[in-house]
């Protein structure tokens, strides 16, 4: 009675992964906004053939823990199948988050996001948790989504992908296939937009984003046009690209 | 023992609400694609001033009951309230489905809206059910909506219009503020986008549209561009647009 358990508890951590220089650059901006919002989780940055040594060290100042995942060289049997479906590998690549089982809870969160406000709190959903994507809102985005690392998701999600593909040509369709039921959960699998706004809610419901405007959490630069591409971005939330470029200044550039 | 209640269930309704000859040929193809696809619920449209005696009596002829809603001419305080607020008027007039309590549950389409599929299964969701907006997923699209007839929740929603307003100048802002844990809820509140796709989503995840597209239960012309406007539609979702112009044809304009 009154005895405190001792079992350490694991850690959580935000997961990024990258595979070249550009979206590394991204992933500075990412680790950056995420210490500047003071996060009391863990960084962990996964990155495959393609970055630098030159910027993998800049990855490590920020990021806690850097491991490389490249599954193409592997050599057990899922991943000799899947060489015979080459397509599928840029998605696998992202899947391997499930491996990081050092963690109890983590977020992933594409390297071309920007985080505006604390989100520890992404700790406290369940596997899967996402926000809606604004093309068919009943998928989520696979941008940002809350996961509970295991080695065992991770075969079940190879074996899924290896026998139905991805209807998109990437982890969304995946994802979105693999936990099928998502938008039928609960709020303890439901993000709200406020943490994956992409610039382009600017366009469809002006009002909508005035009105929440100061809830947005993590601002996604989801499309092709990304804030390492220019200074200036033809985008509709400029106050947003700013944030980026400004940390991408002071923290990353110079 | 074995007494078999004697209560009569009061019925379930399909509501769609007009004023003007316009969305009324809107209104008349509505309750047709009802009609086809063999609902066995009421169809009940609500008409405001601007809609002509002639059509009446065409509407009259695909829905089962027809009544008149017209605030502003009304009495009570609570409107005369309103009329210093005319921006309000239109988005209270739609409002006035809650007091159709003949009906015991109710599922509100707007009239630029075509029914695909049977959507009877809607009136098993209890209210608030809608399905997500596109422009920011966290809020629900107004255009189809299912909801339970009350004088009470009429009172309340008059109430806090006039307290908040409308963010968005719409029905949309002023029930997504009075429903507003919606995003939280269950799946008894949350509509399959299936039930209220706008033509637009072809533009933005169109793998989405192919894995998806035989589901599709309503489509909604959202937006400026109405059927009814002319009769080739440079609309990314053709095979719909020629269904409303198939149903006006053949049942409409003849
Ligand atoms: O060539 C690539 C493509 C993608 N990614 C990683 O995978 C994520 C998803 O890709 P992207 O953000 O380009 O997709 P979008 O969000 O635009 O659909 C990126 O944020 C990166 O973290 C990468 O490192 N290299
Ligand atoms: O001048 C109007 C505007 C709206 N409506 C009704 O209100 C609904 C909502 O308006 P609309 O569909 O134009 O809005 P949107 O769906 O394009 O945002 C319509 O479908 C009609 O049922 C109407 O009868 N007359
Ligand atoms: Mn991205
Ligand atoms: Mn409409």
């Amino acid at each position: 009675m009154g005895a405190i358990s001792s079992t350490p508890q694991k850690p959580c951590s935000f997961v990024t992964w990258v595979n070249n220089d550009n979206y590394a650059l991204g992933a500075l901006v990412l680790g950056h906004s995420l210490r500047k919002v003071e996060t009391k989780h863990k960084l962990h940055l996964m990155y495959s053939k393609g970055v630098s040594t030159r910027m993998l060290e800049l990855l490590k100042m920020v990021w806690d823990e850097v491991s490389s995942c490249d599954i193409i060289d592997s050599k057990d049997e899922n991943n000799l199948k899947l060489i015979q479906r080459p397509e599928l590998g840029i998605t696998f690549t992202k899947l391997h988050c499930w491996r990081l089982t050092q963690y109890s809870k983590c977020a992933f969160i594409d390297s071309d996001a920007v985080v505006v406000q604390n989100v520890d709190d992404m700790m406290n959903y369940n596997e899967i948790a996402a926000a809606a994507d604004m093309g068919w809102p009943d998928f989520f985005n696979s941008g940002v989504y809350v996961f509970e690392p295991s080695e065992e998701t991770y075969r079940k999600l190879l074996e899924f992908a290896l026998e139905h593909g991805t209807f998109d040509g990437g982890d969304q369709g995946l994802l979105n296939m693999f936990f099928k039921e998502w938008h039928l959960e609960g709020a303890d699998h439901r993000l709200s937009f406020c943490y994956n706004v992409c610039p382009s809610a600017a366009y469809g419901y002006k009002a909508a984003l005035k009105k929440i405007g100061t809830d947005i959490k993590i601002v996604h630069f989801m499309g092709h046009h990304k804030p390492w591409h220019c200074n200036k971005g033809v985008t509709p939330m400029p106050c947003f690209w700013s944030l980026w470029q400004s940390i991408y200044h002071e923290k990353v550039r110079e």
